[in-house]
């Protein structure tokens, strides 16, 4: 019996391995069920009713509560790091995310994504991938998808560098290009039970809003959170994968945090629906107290009874004074964490 | 494009904002699952065979496992700290809870409670506000109740003092008020499956049990715990709140660690259906190693068949002797972290 | 009132208590549910799509995605803690493991163990117990069984030296005694979704597979998954329990995150159904960084349709290197934690 090392593990792709026009098969499909539900409400202070309570969300036309539009987005999401991410140096940006059907108990989610762009950097030793990645349910129907871009090393420093191709993309989706899900209908909302009494018409775009909420982070806390969501990537969990001994905390994690924090002052801000952009503008990591504040940028009126869509900028920091967001050399501020650019669905 | 910082966070109700008479709507109500029990499952080290297998409930008379009845209790709870305890100093006390209906996998539940006193302190300064919460499921049944005061601090210290209120509460709940669930039948039970051959009968009044196990508690455990229970008090979360810097643990985490460990001496204990009354004698902080003892106060017969009711003395502690609670000065001792006094159900 | 000190909590057993062809009936049956399943994929990188998604495990010829085989083993197993390892020196090996049918949602476990194995050592303090247990469903179906040997205390030093009983076992499980579950059919297997293109068929015996990805571990992860199990032995869970203020992981802990890892190499692994052998190498404790690789041990064919078993050593490590495992001196070396001989079922 001799005994041979083989070559049966991913070490991942390479810049020189995507081309514009690929289709990646992500792997792993994922059945999900009030498990992850409950371990949703666990990981975040989230507290959106419609996404709490069935009853809250047959009151508002759906045959009950969706899983969390964002934890939708990290199992699409998740799926996609040992094709795209794996030896990504950065994760660069968002766009054009859309959510497109409300994803329930029962539900399985598997994800592909189509190479779009690839521009070699002038150093020859790595360059961007843009990917339109897509979630699609057990009837192949897409209830999401989104652009994302990230740098990734070139595996081969003397593969040659391909043509150029940065797609065009919508710095913000237009209004009427948001997806309502089938059904909705705010109509007769429940702003007791919901939290809040503010409703769209309240809020004025330029408005900022204070968190106020913080949460102290814990490395348990965001790998539970990251392996839920099947996302592979070393540096979240193995101290040793980088050279200060830190783990670096998955940027979703943050998305979720900032976003649950945000309910105290934007609790009707139900539904997401569009992504129009996010940065991840500085790491997290365990010990960090987490707060977040928001800006809305916008406002449109949507064709469902009773919907509003606001724009929304959410910005998670640690450290950093509520509503500073960069220094005067156009940088972001050291305690910046994340800087996103929403819709959601509110009562109008 | 104007700027303008929003006031639609919640700051809190103050101790001048409760009126005797005045009703409580608290927000977010929630549908709990498989996820949530099996949570509780991960996050204590519940043994009680009516909640963690559906055979043995069935063989008891009920349809499958409730939810476990703190975990009910802690839902009821959370919702209402925004409401009732967001700027309270202190959590002083419970009177006359009462579980009235199980809870099963896909209720619906919301909370509402009554302002039932109103008592401002000498300093003027703050004031004692009692509350009875009632939470409801989906049918509008109330699933359990109970009474809590807390200290809160007043917003206006010019606000003029109310006039005092104070509740006359039962110290004990007598039995005959206590609500069996319909059906309940110990007639049939297998103790070799409970994990004890103790029965109602083996156990004499002033009888002290030791339940031996301790569990060296996590931040990230009693936050994960916490926020399933949608419970927003700061302190729990934010490391920067509290002046030395620790996360105060909610003191709730402390009763259902508590509980659980004392399936060890009280496997059949089963169901909790009234809670007499409670004391958080000192803070629990991570690092803490907690263990539990008990003493048995009273007993008495049901009419269900074979079910008995015993009245306990739950102590957890962190590092005081075992039936060691005061000093002579009659305060809780440093190590007493919990005492507190419940009506169970057991096998006769 | 007089208060005494009772004895009614469990001290568990002692080496004496044993007797060849006692059968014990371990305590607190548990239901599974969607919960157990999703926490799962919260405490462990596990990946295998069989596991994941219950479309493709009804591709694959099953009703739905069956809860992991490596967690109704853990259910099973903590059962049994209470009853044979509370007084546990050692955990000393495993034997003749076999899965016999999946667990699903909904289904109740329970376990009960024969001792079949008794032996003093020769220091008159301790000996070594023979266990076989058997987990069985809510329709008194034998879902798994394994043979386990532990070292257990003496209480009673007097107690006399049973006649020893050493049990024949099986070194190996002959693959023909392997049971494949009904209607497993790999002929229509996506390897696409799987994750990995290598089939069955690609493996060499002798084939070495380094797992490469790592993670680092934390106390509150290692206590919420040995809580699900409702396993209770101390060691695990007290930092006072042991001199060094130290928290033992769980043995199981560390079979799951290895085979979890182990995915990166073997994703097409899908199904473990038999369990020849393992040691716990090394004690494993929080702020170790795990990795695995493993071992091409046998191969083997099956009836089932487009299924072959393979028969893998998958060892855990924290800083030894990889295919690496003994010293000159015969002995586990420091860095290596587990040592786990099992079947498995792959697509040929």
């Amino acid at each position: 019996m001799t005994k041979t090392s083989s070559a049966k593990t991913n070490s991942g792709r390479f810049f020189e391995d995507y081309a514009v026009g690929d289709v990646l098969h992500h792997a792993v499909p994922r059945t999900v069920s009030g498990g992850e539900r409950a371990l949703y409400h666990a990981l975040y202070p989230a507290r959106h009713a419609l996404y709490s309570s069935d009853e809250f969300a047959r009151q508002s036309g759906l045959p009950k509560s969706p899983l969390d539009d964002l934890a939708a987005f990290h199992v699409v999401f998740g799926k996609t790091v040992p094709d795209v991410s794996l030896n990504a140096v950065a994760n660069l940006g968002y766009a054009e995310g859309r959510w497109l059907l409300p994803v329930y108990e029962g539900d399985t989610l598997r994800s592909e994504s189509e190479v779009i762009g690839v521009k070699q950097n002038s150093n020859g030793k790595s360059g961007v991938v843009y990917v339109r990645t897509r979630g699609l349910n057990q009837r192949d129907e897409v209830v999401m998808e989104y652009v994302r871009w990230v740098m990734v090393r070139k595996g081969d420093l003397d593969a040659p560098a391909p043509e150029t191709v940065i797609p065009e993309l919508n710095k913000i989706i237009p209004a009427e290009d948001l997806v309502i899900p089938e059904g909705l209908d705010f109509s007769d909302y429940d702003f007791g039970q919901a939290g809040e009494a503010h409703r769209w018409g309240d809020y004025q775009v330029g408005e900022m809003i204070d968190h106020v909420d913080g949460v102290t982070i814990e490395e348990a806390e965001h790998m539970l959170a990251t392996r839920l969501w099947q996302n592979t990537a070393k540096v979240h969990f193995d101290a040793t994968a980088r050279p200060d001994g830190s783990r670096l905390i998955y940027g979703g994690h943050v998305i979720s945090m900032a976003r649950a924090l945000s309910f105290n002052g934007l609790a009707n801000a139900q539904m997401i629906v569009g992504l129009n952009g996010g940065a991840h503008a500085n790491p997290c990591s365990s010990g960090m107290t987490v707060r977040a504040w928001s800006e809305v940028l916008g406002k449109a009126e949507t064709s469902a009874p009773g919907v509003g869509a606001i724009r929304l900028r959410l910005v998670a920091t640690s450290g950093a004074e509520p509503f500073t967001l960069k220094g005067d050399d156009g940088k972001y501020l050291p305690g910046v964490l994340l800087d996103l650019d929403y819709w959601a669905l509110m009562p109008i």
